[in-house]
């Protein structure tokens, strides 16, 4: 458990929406620990209560904060109950959050060098008041353990290292010959479905055949080529991208593929890829 | 009159929405008056011109912000009017407001050092762009105040003491003999409903009373027992917490109490407690 | 082409929406380049693709950012297509942004000191990770390039100057004797529609005409008299207003004149002021 080099960048993510004041307060309680820290939000939009959304983002944005990064995400139908709230050193960043699950995308991807439950003790000297209830961990237990990181203090002062971590089941590509089946994991503001088929899944599956060849079924839509932006194909086209995220994305040039789609659940979009 | 020192953190709500421009331009305004201020958004998604609601918010997150923190509220439909600025010195935390009762809820709890009326013609060697208009004091007014006071300004600078200042009436909880009689005043993402009843008024009314045995009313709902948390009642049970906050409020365990109550308007909840 | 002086403020400008996480992530983009930028969010809810309205916005706001201030602008249909990606010096602010018209409001309002094409390979030393795709300017061009004016690197190292760049046809307004004619261009959260009439079109066609005297017609209503404010109306009128930003505002005193007007897209407001 290498000491992780903080920039004292913070970034959060959470479920609380962008009109909750209940994000400021969130903000204010890592900035009480950690007065020079860089607050970045992520989004605070996840749906309510979505813990797998919230996995999908975490790890879509993960590589893009610089290395000492420190995240904040509260995702937390549970929150108050008996499970333990959580700081995961993945060897150049930490993620704070509770046992949940939050993290199943990223544990997928990345190793994680300790697992720590929080002492909540121990966070005193990070917190303006005491903890008070059960209901806002968030800025209770949480941004103060995010302050502290930020402001230097060692992981280990946090508290003890956890046996295990709850994941839960994320949806899973399945590879075949010349073949690839995914799903939808997110609608984007334009209507973009982003999915969980990867550039490293093409790469398996078809390697060195040329994207213009490859057939990609949507529900009952075909469309022919995997694209590298929107404007390849003519406005209003249905169309298959490859996107700056390195993942399948179903889109629509100038329009909304969801509405197209008439998709409001994003795994409600079953893809498969051939060639 | 002390001066209260200033660690530069410039706490901003508004009833602007987080969609809208004015938010950026005052905090481009803080940041011209004060390059190293920290500006923490507390939120912009008050209803619009709803004085009490944004009176509440900034009394129930003023304790969570450090000392020395300067409050940048700014829900004013009189913009413009005969009405002062204001600044208010409650001690060991400035607020920056239209003389219109934002202050009312915090103003019942803390006592007002000073109540400084700002004379606008101090404010040039804070601004970017003279005054224009009298449609945005946000913008020329109540942002280069914050941002003077964040500069390290001293408060008797800005302007001279008001006489007075206008409150609102806010809703008041009523205290009889083992009952308290409240109602909500804020409905968050997740529908639940946060009351104005608070752990002190429990104290006052029931004390020593186990809140297992505390009845709750809430229009024609009845439920036994106050909660700490969601998860100890079982999903989907309507149910009443007294959350981090220290106030009551009215939840279901992963879903919607708003909904549950058809609630727009949280006022319009009417909560009972007995014992 | 002097230097700007960069104060290191980057103040971005979306259509992403602020539930998106693509917003956080070009913020870190920015933080990357340059850690000690201080990044303001103008907005992010530009109506998706809509470059007419965030070309309105960025002009608005331009004069009320601190001189030094770089602008990272990004509404961006054509996103990956082969149009340039630019970077205009204005003299005391540098504004980052596709080559879509996005600046046609600022460049009628300002000269263009520099335009430069950005040469991609030279943002290698500003980004995490290497360009991926083709979706995402905004995260590995843009935000990379306003992050390094903001960390202080000379303009020309960024890349070359562009022959030229394209604008949109933004709407325009007429003057006529004692007549003015225009029309609405953005609808704010309160429902007041801001026009393109500003107060030097009245100077010019109404010069010393006082304002109690000016007729103003919206549709087939007709207001008499243009106000400073809001509550220089009862409760409830509609009204024509000066604004703060030296625009004429169509409003109703603590009610929605875009509600009134059945309006739902800024420019079918037409407003025309006589005397």
């Amino acid at each position: 458990m290498a000491e992780i080099p903080s920039g004292g960048f913070v970034a959060l993510i959470s479920d609380f929406g962008y009109g909750s004041f209940y994000v400021g307060v969130m903000k204010a309680a890592v900035y009480h620990a950690a007065p020079h820290a860089r607050v970045v939000d992520i989004t605070h939009d996840i749906s309510p209560q979505a813990v797998e959304e919230g996995s999908f983002i975490l790890s879509t944005v993960f590589d893009y904060f610089s290395p000492g990064s420190i995240f904040l995400a509260v995702v937390d139908p549970g929150v108050g109950g008996k499970r333990e709230n959580l700081v995961f050193d993945l060897g150049d960043r930490y993620v704070v959050a509770p046992d949940n699950g939050l993290v199943s995308d990223l544990v997928a991807r990345y190793e994680v060098d300790t697992c720590m439950a929080i002492n909540t003790d121990r966070l005193d000297l990070f917190r303006l008041r005491p903890e008070t209830g059960k209901t806002f961990l968030g800025r209770d237990v949480f941004a103060p353990a995010a302050g502290a990181l930020a402001s230097g203090t060692p992981l280990q002062e946090l508290g003890n290292p956890a046996d295990a971590f709850a994941t839960i089941d994320i949806p899973t590509v399945r590879l075949g010959k010349n073949r690839i089946e995914g799903c939808g994991r997110y609608i984007d503001r334009f209507g973009n479905v982003l999915t969980n088929i990867t550039s490293a899944h093409l790469d398996k599956a078809f390697s060195g055949h040329p994207f213009g060849k490859i057939r990609a079924q949507i529900g009952n839509r075909v469309v022919e080529g995997v694209q590298q932006c929107y404007s390849e194909r003519p406005q209003g086209t249905f169309m298959v991208v490859l996107n700056s995220w390195n993942l399948i994305e179903v889109s629509v040039n100038r329009g909304r593929a969801a509405d197209v789609l008439s998709l409001s659940d994003p795994c409600d979009a079953h893809v498969i890829l051939e060639c």
